[in-house]
């Protein structure tokens, strides 16, 4: 699939991006904006102290349409209680007002240090005048929502007439390394909330919720999908496929820039039973430490392989059937590992992606699961930040 | 309780450590050995490439009945196929033939690295002659069955007229931080095969079950149990108490010396409503990268410990009743987080142990799981290693 390059924003769609005092001049608020209503799907974390902007979001987005999603970075607004939920709604509120909507078709965003009140006035005296600040680049509003993202994501791409642009961050799950998995997806194809919701958990299923960078749930976790239909109806299975394409690129760049990583790392499993079975082995495969450190060592340390995929046990294994590739050179057959040329795989896992693939020899079943390395970086952004 | 210091062996116990040549010089062949039969039980990993030793030893365990363990360090016997069976098998053999016992009363362990083929005849060398180097030390074994362990674990204790002795090794979970969890316990009071089994499990599920470093079940965790009798019988509620009291203590032991770890970090979980839960949560505590590394950096950043509560999604919690301290210093109340001394909670966190209680408000189940920070020397000795 071809990409905008750069990325573009689909028709009637705009976007700013500004700092209104909660990094110290970095941009950390952002609005997506669209010109006229779009209908609109979202997912949310599963985590049980899920953020106030996501229990205010679950009710906001059954109404399956929206104008505009607006986002803060550098303060997550979780843990905070009744007040944190309150202060999601006025923000919600301050950004329909600013620009001229009605405030149940506003979604909000939060994404940063966990437990500390929300500076609400600082974003409420953002919002002001902020429809006079909308641009055309998806960038302004990528670069506004970065916690600790080391360059900004967005791409975009087009399906027959529309186009489709993500704006995405990863990085991490926590503060103080704030962070949270966001995605907003915006579309000028024709398509209703039914069809989006439809459309968004499967291809969320096998792209941003195969990412795991660190095994820890963000509180935060939200991907939204918004269509304005300015550019009329789309083939549905081409949107479908495409979506897919272009949320598995993204998940891509998310794990390529973790916190601390080097390289890209994806658990590519084939041969499974069923497809729930191929998800959890190519999980354990890329947030096993021991394999994500192997993948920062550039060490073809082929053991490691087995333990992994043997530790699933709840999945259909048999271990004299099981084949495993390190970036296509095969180190494992018949559930043993056999001989295979060291200094080559050293070199290869130098590079990046690393791929660890696994065949199961028991089924049709595939799975991918996309992760990074375990670097003395990750330790450092994790262990030497203070909390608030 | 008290343990006997130094650790001494049970009567009719004894042990023997050497160099076979698979380590350049350090020990890398223990026997542990009974004078007379004693009644044995054990648990092996559930990895589904266990070892060949595992493979091997639930076969020998069903007679409930040994005289002898054979271990050897730096090689696991893990993922070679029926040559890996024979050989661990010619093994016991010939540690049984050195002993003067029979084959089916000795059971084999191998720890290290994972797919080397097992230098079978070095350990036969080692063996002939090992029935005179046996001695009343404990240590001696502890010393030889080590990989990446930073000194030897043994520890015994009294019950009534009757010895239990533990030797144990830990630290990673994998090659060429060739490790494994393995933990040999001896006494002599008179106790059958049945009872060990039944007191076995549920200790090993409240200790070693406990324990995660890393989050990657080795191919050869085994725990064997074996009581010779010669102490006569003893009360068995306070066999069961002391034995669940000192695996407890070895499993803390194991957690400080984790691979890379500074500091012992222990996830106490209360108020659950039913034990499966409280485990849970208590795993997902110790086992949270992030948590791990706030540990690590000192960083009282209390946001994280919601998170991962909140992740595990199966288990009930109800986010306005969760209350939780760090080394007992009140972070999170009602949910939420509240005002705390920093500068203190800063000053606790760098001791030893770090302790992250929880307390989900919902009934009376608990549970404790024993892990470790997670430091650049983790990354260190797990990154930049070869693989055989």
């Amino acid at each position: 699939m071809k990409y905008h390059d750069p990325a573009i924003l689909p028709q009637g769609f705009s976007c700013a991006g500004k700092n209104c005092g909660i990094k110290e001049t970095a941009p950390d608020l952002a609005v997506l904006f669209s010109a006229v209503p779009a209908a609109a799907a979202a997912l949310f974390s599963r985590n049980r102290f899920a953020g106030a902007p996501l229990v205010v979001g679950r009710e906001i987005i059954r109404g399956g349409r929206l104008r505009a999603v607006v986002v803060n970075s550098r303060n997550a607004n979780v843990g905070n209680g009744e007040d944190g939920l309150r202060k999601a709604r006025r923000m919600g509120e301050a950004a329909a007002r600013a620009l001229g909507v009605r405030p149940e078709e506003v979604l909000m965003s939060s994404t940063g240090v966990i437990g500390v009140p929300l500076p609400l006035e600082k974003i409420e005296a953002g919002l002001e005048g902020i429809s006079g600040q909308l641009q055309s680049d998806p960038l302004v509003a990528a670069t506004a929502i970065m916690t600790t993202d080391t360059h900004p994501k967005a791409l975009s791409f087009s399906v027959g007439r529309a186009v489709v642009t993500l704006v995405a961050k990863g990085s991490g799950m926590i503060s103080p390394n704030m962070a949270t998995m966001l995605a907003y997806i915006m579309t000028d194809a024709d398509l209703d909330a039914g069809y989006l919701g439809d459309v968004l958990r499967p291809v969320a299923r096998d792209s941003f919720n195969m990412l795991s960078l660190d095994t820890d749930t963000s509180t935060s976790d939200t991907c939204v999908i918004m269509a304005n239909g300015l550019a009329g109806p789309v083939d549905h299975s081409d949107f479908h496929q495409a979506l897919n394409a272009g949320c598995r690129k993204m998940t891509e760049i998310l794990a390529r820039d973790g916190e601390g990583a080097t390289k890209l790392l994806r658990g590519i499993v084939q041969g499974a039973r069923c497809q729930a079975d191929a998800r959890i082995v190519a999980r354990a495969l890329i947030n096993s430490p021991l394999i994500k450190t192997m993948a920062y060592g550039a060490d073809p340390n082929a053991g490691r392989i087995l333990m992994a995929v043997g530790k699933c046990v709840d999945v259909a294994v048999e271990p004299q059937r099981v084949a495993a590739w390190i970036n296509d050179v095969k180190v494992i057959a018949g559930g043993v590992k056999i001989r295979f040329d060291e200094i080559r795989l050293r070199e290869l896992l130098r590079g990046d992606p690393v791929d660890i693939r696994v065949d199961l020899g028991l089924g049709d079943a595939g799975a991918t699961a996309f992760g990074c390395d375990l670097t003395h970086g990750f330790i450092d952004e994790n262990a030497a930040y203070y909390s608030s």
